[in-house]
């Protein structure tokens, strides 16, 4: 496996150095604007191998990034505290386009991984660009907010996290669908938990979608957990693991991109599928679809 | 395994959501003077737990961190680039001084584990203050400056890090001390590699003398490699591993806190080993001890 | 973590060796009646630590296992194809209560951990002679058939075996009870999926319940499926996972020991749940408990 | 990766049960001589795969292993107590080489890994049989003895096995030669240990050599040292981890196989190393190479 991972900040250089310890790649190719981030990162994590496992680490050019079989793309402004996603828009639609053409003419055959944001146009803009099958361009899409669900609700009812069946779905930013109904933990309902209470569900929902803005608030950034969450989903693809984990692909049935339920595999993206919402869930849906094709507009307009 | 981490700059933070993904505690408290930091650091790591292992993240006080089996300390300000270790002294030993009496206070049968710079001098400082045993106190030391010794020897001879038995020893520090003669790859004479020659060696140990340096200078800190460096170490207690790590104790023989080959499990610190060393290094590592003295006598003055 | 395996037979042995390649332990004591097959079974996994963990392996005594954390007895006579596993009754239950007190005088505070078939009827066994709380006294239940079922589910409908929320309850034996009802994969009803239906999941069911026989008619006996369930339920307590795993407990509300889910760390069991079945289900694990208690019945007659 | 593992008894099923514990391959072929036999060891480890990594296991024909990158051939009549190694060979050199053509029929450009005794005239064999490159042609040889003696030396002087750089060279069978000097631990040499004494290290030495009669005698069979010895090779090519290892190959400069340390990666073996050796030790490893090239000899004589 040979990775390239396209912007060292915080989140893409984390995403590395997580890669590097959980061995999924013979080879990481680092590649940032500022060639002297991507070095220092680069030697930050090859220093780590005395005691890890052996990646050979390059910070190098596209050129350098040839043959990779999966590429992660970080690159871009980070969103500021209480900045709505969607201002990103212009300033990093013609960057990431840039970069998918250099990608994509230098490793035809990789799997495209978004982490940018605003992520569901990013992917939009990544499978427009690449000319790529909607399997091969995977953003990270509530991936990430899922596992924020996910934790809440394991500290809360004292529960394994990974044992735990709830997502969020549908837009990565203000709209996106934490689904309330139908939570199972390894096939329990949540109902069913001692600690359960109507109310404990709406304050973790409430908190899931304001913590991406509060951990901004205290550390000035998030970074590990979006990391990790790229790396579970790197982990299906290195070790075909055939796992469902809600990643943002352009999803015809839609006619958008979004955050569904969906198998990944070293393929990439397989069988996309629907939760049983209730029909308030169904509505927030329709109305977080609606908004990504709002931003899917404006993506056309600024990049045409 | 209960740990405590006292200090929640990227470092901490590292090492912590390093030793998550590592599984080595049912239980991790970040403390930090900057409270909103450590809150942060917390979420941004217990959201990681959907597709990591459970481990028990909480922000708090000292209070919390009472019946901790180790306890890593990294405040203290950081190094700026080419700045003399030195020089933080002042800064830092009130400091940790206090952190020292506040730990052993909640946790008085832990091992304490010293990240922060000035290292030799911190650990004589742990060590006077806590009153623990040299064996329960324990540095960082050298573990770091190893790592990128036999990381770049690594890459210029192809060979596995992690079979590679080369040491810098002595201060953590300018006078460190990266031994030449007698480096063996899994028992094999680096001089047997084809590619040895005295120039490619001298130049290897230039770098590692300059690297931390050069990193700083091109992302502005080190994070990766002194994270993985602390966990090895926890590593070695957590799994009673008697790993031979080069920590930094302080040692009765030498009259100095000094990073030299050391037996680590989970009662801390054993066996100290002297490696074989040329006149020239028995000379550099003489020098050096002399240096930590001074820094040590300074520390006296300091605090007295 | 201290570790006794009682009974060195393929089963136990393969828990030992599975459980250091996953560190879970300091130390491993192995018992057996036949010291030479304990003997030979500690060098032959002790010679692994060249290349894995370092665990201290011994062969030795009951006075070898003082202060154990986790005991896990796998001693007694194995089923022979085809035969009901009742007829083991007899012949292991004064064995296994002989163990038994060996075991909780030289270790009061483990978890004792169940493999011996006829599975449910010994965890009754112990729990009485223990005199050890419930959530202490563990069976391994059908975690094995499960993990049947749910690699059966994985190998039809190309899914990660991890992410099925299938279970077998009841009896680990003939009157097993495998759910076919709510299906969940990661919260995806097993009938979203386009390769779904009944008769596929009829020919599984069929499966999973003639599969030991299966596999001893085919390879003289069960031993890497046997040890790997073991094995989830030991990590669960080691790491305090809080997983939720369908071991037998000795179980109040339904006046006899069987196979639900529970939620399994660092304590041993937790809260057990009730699955929603459907009538026939319902019908099918009332019939499963009440095999149990007449076993439990000739239990008593037998020990009397 | 794809693996075939050639020959299912207890050591060939134990590799395929800790390669998928260790994630290895996406898909493992399992083929015995007794179909029966596969199908059992095919049903009891994919039945693992609930709580452990996902991968695709088989039972088949050769047609099946097609496009294997690694293949581990452990087919033949295992080694009973006390019986000198060579005395397997005429049963086991048709058998193998006719194994050797179907696996590269079908996979010509994979690793051919040989576990089959007596392991350095079956290496010979598959070199000649397979018209492989010698990089591609590698045999278990005294990987194994090597664990042993590391492990013995490990317990004896309470360090990590892992870091020790003691080696079993030669004929992996009767004239194996430990090397007794210049043993390092992690650098330090054996003589600095506290429990050091040459009585010491001549017990330990003796033990290696008679502890696979020991194992047999006590347990009926070596099983899981085997196993993990196979798995370190398989890691190093896995992870192109550049591991110095005591492999068997056909080395020209010998002009027989033997085993001696040994630089393994994704490509197979690359540079082959010579210990530096007493006079007596040189003395030995001659009588060792003698030896083998007489079973050379035979096995030329047995298959002409």
């Amino acid at each position: 496996m040979k990775f390239s991972v396209i912007g060292c900040g915080k989140v893409g250089a984390t995403i590395a150095f997580t890669a590097m310890l959980k061995n999924f790649a013979h080879e990481i190719v680092l590649v940032d604007v500022n060639s002297d981030k991507a070095r220092g990162e680069m030697f930050d994590i090859m220093q780590c191998e005395a005691y890890e496992p052996q990646t050979l680490f390059h910070a190098g050019s596209y050129e350098d990034t040839a043959g990779s079989d999966v590429v992660i793309i970080t690159a871009g402004i980070p969103r500021r505290h209480d900045e709505p996603r969607v201002l990103l828009l212009e300033r990093n639609a013609r960057l990431i386009a840039d970069i998918v053409r250099q990608v994509v003419n230098y490793s035809p055959e990789c799997i495209l991984f978004m982490v940018t944001n605003p992520l569901d146009v990013m992917v939009q803009l990544a499978y427009e660009v690449s000319g790529f099958p909607a399997s091969r361009v995977i953003g990270m899409g509530t991936v990430l907010d899922t596992a924020r669900y996910r934790a809440f609700l394991s500290r809360e009812f004292t529960v394994n996290a990974r044992d735990i069946d709830a997502y969020v779905i549908g837009e990565h930013g203000e709209t996106m669908v934490p689904v309330a109904s139908n939570i199972k933990i390894k096939g329990i309902s949540l109902e069913q938990f001692p600690a359960y209470s109507d109310k404990i569900l709406t304050d973790i929902i409430d908190h899931v979608i304001a913590t991406s803005g509060e951990v901004i608030a205290l550390k000035g950034g998030t970074v590990f957990a979006p990391a990790v969450s790229a790396c579970i989903v790197l982990e299906a693809i290195v070790h075909n693991a055939s796992a469902i984990l809600p990643v943002c692909t352009v999803n015809e049935r839609y006619g958008a991109p979004l955050s569904l339920p969906t198998v990944i595999g070293k393929n990439g993206a397989g069988t996309v599928f629907d939760l049983a919402l209730t029909k308030a869930e169904k509505e927030r849906l329709d109305a977080s679809v609606a908004n990504i094709k709002t931003y899917v507009d404006e993506l056309h307009s600024a990049i045409k």
